[in-house]
């Protein structure tokens, strides 16, 4: 019978992985991963290297990339399939397979689709990892919250109105799923008067970062895996001057 | 000179710690870490059996518990105090120390203090780690956040009033430093409309875990080292019935 591990990968740097994950990686003789069509997959990117050599890969590539819009019926409909089928597939395999997941796979990751496809199925392990901003903070070399801040974490994809309040709602902003949100996000932290502490990490932790802050940043620059940043300035003990 | 290197142990479970946090803790010759006075310390419990056999311990305690409000003037120039000649004296010391920190030192951690007196005057390093409400989330099976969900991170010494707003406000819901203010969370909760879908874990990842719906958990049972919950619900491809 097939026992499914997913592996949270971490924000991109191997040795931010945990010690479970790089084993159950390591170990791997069947590695499942979700990728682009035509691309090679982030989450297999970041094992180059590290997997056996006689390890079986199952790339589970997406039926749409942007042609479809995300909050259409097809769009659900097709994904839902997808989903369906590729938890077939994965259950009918003959023992371990490692699902490899960038970041923490029960934050915002695809594997969960699959995770309630097949629990109660077939044994399900999910290994947390470091998640990719945190990568982008450390990145920044500031920590991002103090004392009794309170953090928000918002995906780029949501209305305009929306980010504003929340962004004006919390101390410390994460806002993930940037992209071609980015013009909305700036839009946003202005209307919220937060743009002038933001800041963009692109690929953080991994081969190419870029870590600059929002405002130097042009409108028609679309950065790819990218993550904004407001950091929190709570509380802190200080000697009075 | 010193170097500075503070190692994220994630949430308690040792194999959940980063490559190289655990590669940081087992070579460490100098380990420092916070605890409150006549503890063993949270972090250090966490590298039990991990450390070098020579390895010299710098416990870090705590001036005050709970004798001094956390926020009157008197606590603030204490701790202040405290962060500023610890800062110095890690500063002084002749190699690599290893500070040992809980969760990730970037999320609401104590090495933060030490951190902004030690920077630019000797070499810092800081390796992230799984958060301890990562810890929390895996331990109930469920994933947090799903499609548009915002998560907001509360701590519960936040005056009821503002974890009403904020809590009504997010989808998804972390509240930290729970403890004696477990019944001021829970009342927030109710008002807020949240309360039959929070859990409570206490000790996520570590030996004495405990994971219950927090309608379950009595009123006058204060946990000890415990994250409250709330799951988000957003979006998710199914096929229709
Ligand atoms: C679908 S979410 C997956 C999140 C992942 N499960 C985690 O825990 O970080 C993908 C988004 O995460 C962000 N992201 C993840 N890792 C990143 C990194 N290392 N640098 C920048 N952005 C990252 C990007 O905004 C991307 O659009
Ligand atoms: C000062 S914060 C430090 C957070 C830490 N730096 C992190 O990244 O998780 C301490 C609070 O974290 C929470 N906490 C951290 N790890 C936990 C765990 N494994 N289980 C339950 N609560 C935890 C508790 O609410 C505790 O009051």
């Amino acid at each position: 019978m097939a026992h499914i591990i997913c592996a949270g990968l971490g924000p991109g740097d191997p040795d931010l992985m945990s010690v479970r994950s790089d084993r159950a990686v390591r170990n791997a003789r069947l590695v499942a991963y979700f990728r682009k069509k035509g691309r090679k997959g982030q989450a297999r990117a970041l094992v180059e290297g590290m997997l056996h050599p006689e390890a079986i890969e199952l790339a589970m590539e997406y039926p749409f990339t942007t042609e479809v819009p995300f909050d259409s019926p097809a769009y659900n409909l097709g994904m839902a399939r997808f989903y369906d089928d590729w938890a077939m597939k994965l259950a009918a395999m003959p023992g371990e397979v490692v699902v490899l997941c960038e970041g923490d796979p029960f934050f915002y990751g695809s594997f969960m689709h699959l995770y309630t496809r097949l629990r109660g199925k077939v044994p399900v392990t999910v290994v947390p990892g470091i998640t990719g901003m945190q990568g982008c903070w450390h990145a920044t070399g500031e920590p991002i919250t103090w004392g009794d801040d309170v953090m928000s974490v918002l995906m780029g994809t949501l209305p305009e109105e929306d980010l504003v309040t929340r962004m004006q709602a919390a101390d410390a902003l994460v806002v993930m799923k940037t992209g071609r949100n980015l013009p909305k996000v700036r839009r946003a932290l202005g209307r919220a008067g937060r743009l002038d502490q933001a800041w963009l990490v692109e690929r953080g932790t991994m081969a190419g970062e870029r870590v600059a802050r929002l405002v130097d940043v042009a409108d028609d620059d679309i950065p790819y895996f990218a993550i904004v940043l407001v950091h929190g300035h709570g509380r802190r003990p200080e000697v009075p001057e």
